[in-house]
């Protein structure tokens, strides 16, 4: 399976499969086994504090691995590790390799930083189970 | 530690530490070392053909296992398994149970159902981290 | 798929298919949707002090999970929470539940006791691929 | 918290903590926040085929993570992929990086290679308690 490297097709991707949400995300980078996706951080985004939630870094990874392959349609496992506490109010940036591309599951790791800070704020490892093609 | 088992305080305490989403759960039941939440869905939590969001579904156990024990507030870490298409633009529910209350971790067990569905859609473990007391 | 409710015949495959640790282990209840198996702890499996190692707990897990729905030939994820320290030098009982048993992936969630104490020492979930009938 | 970064003290601290296994590992390069350990594979860690087992991949990571910082002595999660299939009867290497050691948790990321393979086998990420200094 080719990866999609393409930065404005996969917005636009986004937004058809994600229209409720594909504006809190840019797609920054996209290479061929990793990507990039910033997490553009709104008041809906936070907790009381100004801390971006763990439901909103969970949305980051899972967009930023079912983006990567392109068309990963059911994500089947997410392990997360909530490491620091972000930056109040700051984009979140999640650096995502994929580890595997197989026939039927593939594996993505993400780095998930708080703009600007050096030390990973969370880590994520999803799996997704690939639809077989008809 | 003692468990919380007040339905209203617990209501109460939600809507004061997550104003924004506190009106999308409701509180239905509460023991000695377990609770069941529902999450009520509406457009926002529903990706296209009105399957309900990973992240949706992730926020719901997290708010489970939060509220068990009241006031474990970080979450370390989440492992969290899609095992089934959850009905569509239906309500989940949450069933919790804290496996562990210990001095400076606690576990929390999830199984989530579509609301009227048997089997499980989701189940969650999530691990939080107590702040010592001061 | 039907699960194998037979013990012997559960403790005869388990012989062949790990020929190198079968002894180990013990079945002693096996139902429709679950199975318990006995860890039999003997030196090998101790570190210093008497505690039950995590690699010895973590196969345990994997041995309960595979034995339940039987055949499941590759562990493809296992998130384990280690909760409790375990009495030294005493055997580990497995709780196991088959959460799904899909048509590709099979997900199981255990308990794991040391005998003789109430509250669990750890807790895993374990998900499998299974292998295509051919 | 320094890191050890001496491999003879490591394998002389691995012996003393791990006396039964401690002959199974080697400590192939140790950095400030990285180790590289190689699990010498035997008969004992393999499944019938020659597949390096599930329990001995899990072993390897929680020593490369237990190593890196030294003295982490509660493994408390782990969440483990295994990925690819190793080579028969081949040793397996251990890519690990602590990604976060804090006062009181450290989380370390792993990528297991079958020796002479470019793609990894597994994937884990371990977390650990770290005990308070009395």
């Amino acid at each position: 399976m080719a990866l999609a490297l393409d930065k404005l097709g996969l917005m636009a991707f986004l937004a058809e499969q994600f229209p409720q949400v594909a504006n809190d995300f840019a797609i920054e980078e996209v290479a061929e086994r990793s990507i990039r996706v910033r997490l553009i951080v709104t008041d809906k985004h936070l907790r009381p504090g100004g801390t971006v939630s763990g439901p909103s870094t969970f949305a980051l990874a899972d967009v930023a691995v079912y983006l990567g392959p392109k068309a990963l349609t059911v994500t089947t496992n997410c392990s997360i590790d909530f490491m620091r506490k972000p930056k109040a109010a700051t984009d979140l940036i999640c650096e995502c390799r994929i580890l595997k591309l197989g026939r039927v599951l593939a594996v993505g790791d993400c780095l998930i930083f708080s703009d600007g800070m050096a030390e990973p704020v969370a880590h994520a490892t999803l799996t997704y189970s690939i639809p077989p093609v008809g």
